[in-house]
């Protein structure tokens, strides 16, 4: 047990600086009650009900991120078109001086910002079972009241811990940029596995797909009907106040598979890196210049404009150029090996980096053609040997040939981008293929500095202290 | 049919010069009546019977290629060591001043030259059936008598016409060094399908396995049965003097493949160029150095040293070296095409030559790693951040990385070398990927011009005119 030790020493003391102070608990808290106030003067007791939901609530909060859920219950019968219609209204008149954002999600919410703490205020419909919900938000309540009755003792702790890990490992949220696990499946995990080792330990094992049945939903359904409902999840976890739901839904396989083997590596060799990585600086920047120099591959950047819209929906038409660009490049033989995406909201401008073994041009590809005996063997060697190209046969009978590329990957990407690209994306801004151009272009950028470390050394940041 | 009759048109214009004149016939059977006076004198009547066997005894010889296989037959109690110490011995004091020299195959044998004719005289087991056979020579003379009895009115043009296809396009020779169709596996083939189009016709619809049954096989063993006792070999013809062996086992599945091919391409666009390619002239070989620099390839060529043996074993290892070098050039991600290899029985000089997209050195190579749910994915990993490469996870959730080659494909292929080479290659001469500086020292080597000129082209000799 010498190895659960040293995990408890670096726990302990990681838990000491995520653990919300009283005075920093006392301060959300008056921040609630003054936008609570306000609110109640355009969403009156005898209709509507105003409550405090999300991890402060639980008692799942992290210092230094007590960030508000502000929820107004409105009776279901005004349904989703009067939350469209009249909620913004309200709530700003209600407000008074106080400025908020209009965001959206399924629904418009508002977005506040008082001394440090960022206080979203969002409408549900007041159901009377978690099945009954009509947007995500109409849940939260239900969850929320779950979550308070499992979590004992110090499990809450626990919580944070695990989210604390998640998001060092770069695994947590479950919007569509990544893909990971959210609040509540942290929760989930904790209360269904028993505490933050017991989640890693068990997660150091998973093979997916992975099924987890939380606690009260046992009894509403198997482990194997779980796997057949939620069939093609890597990761299922069935809401346990609404079990035909997948709370794990959002989950890629590959964030699952970057979690199992965050664990692994945690759990051989404990840090406290996995939960607070380092910084990442100008020089360490500089450095991963000079690994991904030799490293000897061709990553080739690509900046674009985009238009405004949710976030979801940008990422998702992002993703999707990214995906297009990857799979055209592959199928013309390219020696591609990754793609990955960065966007920067404010200036509304994105990169698609796509990683190739290669980007120097026409180089010749192998041809595979059919064997010698199927009807169109000729049809290969005439085309062959029209271009020039010749052909062989290989001990399998199979016809063989080489072919000069026709255009370099970065012409390809120029007439992908062309072709066309998703309503969102605007205009190709450049192509680069120097990392220190693009890198000097972007490197003020939220969280590019991150970004760009990890793709150019291809080191995790909970490794990059090393 | 006009088709057909371009197909004719071609073909008699062909058989013009390939059949021989009876004038031709006339000086090899004076040769033979030579050759078989002195032969007497050693091997007299009463026990030893001496006789003409191969093409000009069957009526399918090539005009210009009238080679003579003289046959002492032994009685079978000598048995196969009194051949081994006796036969080579008495045949050359009975030749006198006719010089000629041993050669070896299941037996030694003696080859002779007189004006033109090249006259091998052959030792074999008198036996009364085929299958009673102890070397491949015993079973000659039952072919020999197979054939005459079934090459009926101008069957024996329609071998002559197939043979000298099959040498047109590359593919004839049972010997190791072709791995193609022997003269009576042609013979059988005319006999079975019943002339020189209907045997291209048949191919050029053929898929393999391959079974033919010649007549007089029939009753003795069903297709089905013959494919499940050759199961493995691509082309199955019982040998109707044998049925237990497959005349054509001989033949590999490429040069099958190249068989069917070229039966295609003749049926489509017949020339005579398929029976008679042009010769390779040195302007060929300098245009065909340009094609293959503008095919962007790059060529190694290995020279080495080879020791005295018959040629089969000779092929056998310098094929198994190239083999070798080509898998674990393979095996290590070099992106190999082919390989192909020439050799000079005059100087035991050989070449082997290596066909790779690119032989530059030390380009990234992309790794594939386990899943990360798999128990060794941590050691991948630590090996991967060891060698300062880093790794990542896609969407399957497989670990992924990069690492530079340790060694160049040329270092690659020199420790290949002095690991271990079979017991008659010497010693690597050198190495070169320049293939005007190989030509400039091998050009004058008999069919070397034809060999470097199809290797660097990719086109078949018998497309070489256009």
């Amino acid at each position: 047990m010498a190895q659960r030790e040293r995990v408890w020493r670096v726990v302990e003391e990681v838990l000491e600086r995520i653990r919300p102070r009283d005075s920093e608990i006392g301060e959300a808290l008056r921040v609630y009650s003054i936008i609570r106030d306000r609110l109640s003067r355009g969403f009156p007791h005898d209709v509507f009900h105003i409550d405090l939901y999300g991890s402060i609530a639980k008692g799942t909060a992290l210092s230094g991120d007590l960030d508000l859920d502000v929820f107004v219950l409105i009776p279901r019968e005004y349904g989703k078109r009067w939350i469209r219609e009249n909620f913004v209204r309200i709530a700003r008149e209600a407000l008074g001086d106080i400025e908020a954002e209009e965001r959206y999600a399924e629904h418009p919410y508002l977005r506040a910002r008082i001394g440090g703490f960022e206080i979203d205020i969002v409408p549900a419909l007041r159901i009377s079972i978690a099945s009954e919900a009509i947007t995500a938000a109409d849940r939260t309540p239900f969850h929320t009241e779950y979550v308070r009755r499992m979590l004992k003792g110090d499990l809450g702790d626990h919580v944070r811990l695990l989210k604390k890990f998640m998001k060092g490992v770069g695994v947590y949220g479950a919007e569509i940029r990544v893909g990971g696990f959210s609040g509540y499946v942290a929760e989930l995990l904790v209360i269904s596995l028993g505490g933050f080792v017991e989640v890693l330990e068990s997660a150091s094992r998973w093979r997916p797909p992975v099924v987890i049945i939380p606690p009260g939903a046992e009894d509403k359904v198997s482990m194997s009907e779980a796997l057949r409902i939620f069939r093609g999840s890597p990761l299922v976890i069935p809401d346990p106040v609404d079990v035909r739901r997948n709370a794990g839904a959002a989950v890629t396989l590959r964030k699952l598979s970057e979690f199992i083997v965050a664990s692994r590596l945690f759990l051989e060799k404990p840090t406290k890196y996995f939960f607070e990585p380092v910084e990442i600086n100008e020089s360490m920047v500089e450095r991963a210049i000079e690994i991904h120099s030799y490293r000897g591959t061709c990553t080739v950047f690509i900046e674009i404009s985009l238009g405004r819209n949710a976030p979801d929906n940008i990422w998702g038409e992002l993703r999707s150029l990214s995906r297009r660009i990857y799979n055209i490049l592959e199928s013309e033989n390219y020696p591609v090996l990754r793609r990955d995406e960065y966007w920067d909201e404010e200036s509304g401008e994105a990169l698609i980096a796509i990683e190739m073994l290669a980007c120097s041009t026409r180089e010749p590809l192998e041809i595979k053609g059919p064997p010698a005996w199927v009807n169109n063997s000729v049809d290969f060697i005439e085309k062959q040997l029209g271009m020039g190209y010749g052909f062989w046969i290989d001990d399998s009978g199979r016809l063989m040939g080489v072919r000069r590329r026709e255009r370099s990957a970065i012409e390809a990407i120029e007439a992908i981008i062309k072709a066309g690209t998703p309503k969102d994306i605007k205009t190709m801004i450049r192509i680069s293929v120097n990392p220190r151009e693009v890198i000097d272009r972007w490197i003020d950028k939220p969280g590019f500095k991150e970004w760009v470390y990890t793709l150019l050394t291809s080191v995790p940041r909970y490794m990059a202290h090393v």
